[in-house]
C-alpha cells in the first residue's frame, strides 16, 4: 500500500459519511476502504483528524486557456460577450500562451480539488502538455467548427489521439468535439461522428445554451439542436453536452435515450444571462447530469465547490437536488461523463481524493458533513489533491508545477490583449 | 499617523483603482488617500504589493448565533425550515450558547473581509458581549415579536442602549427591531417605533422575505406587508428592510419615500426557494439596496463575497447591476443602512479596511480589479482586516479572538441539539 489515510471522516458513494475511517490508496487505485487499519503496512500515512476525504471533482466543462481572459468582459450577455470580446482576443493566442493559461488554471484546479476536467479549446495540444506535466486527469478535446476546413481539425485530432490518447494510463483520454449547432454545419458533424467511431472517442459539444441558438436553429432546421444533432448521427456515440439551459422535454428524452451527459454550468449561464438549466428535469428524464464551471472568463472561477453550492441553491423547489445531488453531480456523474472508472471512494476506483481541513470556524459545527461540504466549504478548503494515487497538491504547495514560473508567465500573457 | 499602506490597489469611490496608493490611517480614520507617500510618517508600514486595499464589507442582514445551527435542517422551504427545525432548536438556546455563536460568527465575517455587522437575533446582549470583545462593528437589535410581553422587550432593549448604544466611539449600534409582519401586530409595532423615536435608534425588520408571507398579509389586512408598516409608522423612522423579495411596485415607492434600505440576501432566498429579489427595480425606484448574508442556517456561510458574486450574476440582465454595483452593495450602501461612514476609501472615513493577497493563481491575470474582487476572490483571499483602524486579523491570525476557545465551545455547543 502506498497511502494510507487515517482516521479521516470519509464520503462514502450512498452519501453517507465514516468517521474514523482508513482509506488505503496502491498503484492508483483505492484499494481499501474501512473502520479498523488495514493488514498491509502504508509507505505514507495521512493524519485524518478533524478532516474530510470526499472524492476529487470532475470539471465536466471547461475551457482552461480561458483563464488569460479572466475580467476581460464581463456585465454584458453572451452573444456580445463572445463575438465582440472573447472571439477577437482569442484571435492573438498562441500555443505557448494556451500552454500558459492552461497551467494557470490547472493549479487553480487542483488547489480548489478538482481531480479531472473535461476541456474543450484550439491549441489542444498544448493544453495536453501542460495537463501531462500537472498531473491532472482530463479528457481534451480540439472542436470542430466554422466553415474551415476539417480536413485540418482531422488532421490535428489524429495527431492528438496518436500522442495522448490513452496517456499515463489513460490519465489523458482525446474526445471528439463539435462546438455547437450553431458553429458549424451538418458535414462537420458528420466528420466528428465518423472521427468518434473510427477511434472509439466520446464526443464533446456545447448544446441549447441560450434561448437564442435554441430558436434560431429550430427556424433554421425545422429541429432543435437535439434533434437535428441525433438527426446527424452525433448520439451514435457517448456524448458530453454542455449547458442545455434551453432543451425542451423532448430534447430530454433524445439525451436519455442515447446514454448522454447534460453538464449544468449554473454560474457561467447566470453570468451571461443565459437562464437557469432544469437538471432537475433531466434527472427525472434519465439523464446523467454533471457539473462543470465554464471557463474562467464567464465565471470567473474554476472553483468546483461554488458550483456545487449554486447548483443547490438553484434547485430547491419541492424536488431539490440537495446538497448530495449537488455533489454527486460533480462526482460520480462526471466521472461517468468522461467514460472513468473514478468520482467514488470504493475499493476498485482510481484514487483520486481531495482532503479538506474541518478545523475552521465557517466549517463548524459540524450537523451534518454533506451538507457543510457543499454549502460551507470553499475550494480554498482543500489541504491535499490526489490523481491516480499521486499528490498534486499539499498544504498550500504544488508539488507537479511551478508555481513562480507560471504566475510570471500569466503576468506576462495578459498584456497582449 | 498610525498605519500606512504602501503600494497598495486601493479601490476608490467611484468604482475606478488607484495603482500604487498610499493610504494612511489615524484615530480610526482614513487620514490619508494618494498617489505619493504621505509627508507624516506612520507608527506601522504595510506593504501592499500584490495586494487589493478594498473598504470592509457591510452584512447588513445576519444572524449571528445561528452559526450553531448550521447544517443542522437543509433543502427544505422556509416554513418548514423554520417552524419544524430551527424555532424548536432555538428553544434550546441559552445566553452563553448565544454568545460562543456569535463569537464563531464573527471570526467567520472577520476572515472573510466583514468589518460592520446588522444583526438580529435573542440573547442580543450576549452578541453584543461577543462583538465588543472582537472589535467588529456592529448594529444590533432583539427583533419585537410574537404575542410575547412587549414590556419585556422594552426592558431589555433600555438595557441595551443603555449598556452599548455608542459604545466604544460608536463602534455598536442598537436598533429598534420588529421581527416581521406574519410574526407579529401592530401594537408591537407602535411599542417598537415608540422605541426608536424616543431613542433615535434606527429599526431592522424582515420584509415580504416569502409568497406566502406577502400574500397571507393581503388577506389579513387587505394590504402589503410594506403598506401596512407604513399604515403604522414604521417608516416614520430609518428602516432597514431585509429580503424585500416579494415586494410590489408601490411598496418599492413606499420604500424609497421613506429613505429605507432594502437588504438583498441572494443566497439564502435562493436556498430557501423564496426566489430572487428585483434589486435592480428598487434601484431604480430609489431605495437604497444593501447586501446580507442572513444566518448561516440558511446559507450557509457569512463570506459576503460569495454573496456579491451571487448578486451580480443573477442580475445580469439588459441593466446589470454589475461587478462595480455589487461591491456598492456590500460597502457603502450597507454603511448607509446603519448609519455610519463608512463603506469607502476616502478620507475622513471609517477606516474599515480590508487587504486581499491577489498573488494567486485564481486571481491572476488581473485586467480588471472590481471584476476579479466580486467575480473571482472568495473571503479566504483577505489577508487583513481593520476595523475603526484596529487590526482584527492579518495573515490568519484573529489578535482580539481566542481561536482554539471558540472552536472548542462550538464543538460542544452543537451537541446540546
Amino acid at each position: 500500500m502506498d497511502t494510507l489515510f487515517s482516521k479521516v471522516t470519509a464520503v462514502l458513494p450512498d452519501g453517507s459519511v465514516k468517521n474514523n475511517a482508513y482509506v488505503g490508496v496502491g498503484a492508483g487505485i483505492i484499494t481499501y476502504v474501512g473502520s479498523e487499519p488495514p493488514a498491509e503496512a502504508a509507505l505514507a500515512v495521512i493524519d485524518g483528524t478533524n478532516k474530510v476525504l470526499s472524492p476529487g471533482l470532475v470539471n465536466a466543462h471547461t475551457h482552461l486557456p480561458m483563464t488569460l481572459l479572466r475580467g476581460f468582459a464581463d456585465d454584458m450577455d453572451l452573444q456580445t460577450w463572445l463575438f465582440e470580446h472573447i472571439f477577437p482576443a482569442e484571435d492573438k493566442l498562441t500555443g505557448e500562451l494556451v500552454y500558459t493559461g492552461s497551467l494557470l488554471a490547472l493549479m487553480e484546479c487542483i488547489a480548489s480539488g478538482t481531480t479531472s476536467v473535461s476541456d474543450m479549446y484550439f491549441f489542444e495540444s498544448d493544453v495536453a502538455r501542460a495537463v501531462a506535466e500537472s498531473g491532472m486527469k482530463a479528457n481534451l478535446c480540439r472542436p470542430f467548427q466554422g466553415l474551415e476546413n476539417h480536413e485540418t481539425r482531422l488532421r490535428e485530432a489524429t495527431e492528438m489521439i496518436e500522442q495522448y490518447h490513452g496517456y499515463d494510463n489513460g490519465r489523458i483520454l482525446i474526445d471528439a468535439s463539435v462546438h455547437a449547432e450553431y458553429t458549424s454545419s451538418p458535414a462537420i458533424w458528420e466528420a466528428a461522428v465518423r472521427l468518434a467511431s473510427e477511434n472509439h472517442l466520446r464526443m464533446h459539444t456545447h448544446l441549447s445554451e441560450t434561448a437564442r441558438e435554441h430558436s434560431e436553429c429550430v427556424a433554421k432546421y425545422g429541429m432543435t439542436p437535439a434533434a437535428v444533432f441525433d438527426r446527424y448521427g452525433l448520439f451514435s456515440v457517448p456524448v458530453t453536452a454542455a449547458h442545455c439551459v434551453h432543451v425542451t422535454d423532448g430534447d430530454i428524452v433524445i439525451l436519455a435515450e442515447r446514454g448522454a451527459t447534460a453538464v449544468h454550468n449554473p454560474v457561467s449561464n447566470l453570468k451571461l444571462n443565459s437562464g437557469v438549466a432544469r437538471v432537475r428535469e433531466w434527472q427525472k428524464g434519465g439523464v446523467n447530469a454533471a457539473l462543470g464551471t465554464d471557463g474562467a472568463a464567464s465565471n470567473n472561477s474554476l472553483d468546483l465547490f461554488e458550483e456545487m453550492k449554486a447548483a443547490a441553491i438553484l434547485a430547491s423547489g419541492e424536488n431539490p437536488l440537495t446538497a448530495a445531488g449537488s455533489l454527486r453531480l460533480a462526482t460520480v456523474n462526471g466521472a461517468v461523463s468522461q467514460g472513468r472508472k473514478s468520482g467514488q471512494i470504493a475499493e476498485g476506483c482510481d484514487a483520486d481524493l481531495i482532503l479538506l481541513d474541518f478545523d475552521k470556524p465557517h466549517l463548524l459545527p459540524l450537523h451534518n458533513v454533506i451538507s457543510s461540504l457543499v454549502y460551507s466549504a470553499r475550494g480554498s478548503d482543500v489541504c491535499l489533491t490526489m490523481v491516480s494515487g499521486k499528490i498534486l497538491y499539499r498544504d498550500g504547495e504544488f508539488l507537479t508545477i511551478d508555481r513562480e514560473r507560471v504566475l510570471r508567465g500569466a503576468r506576462k500573457a495578459a498584456c497582449i490583449f
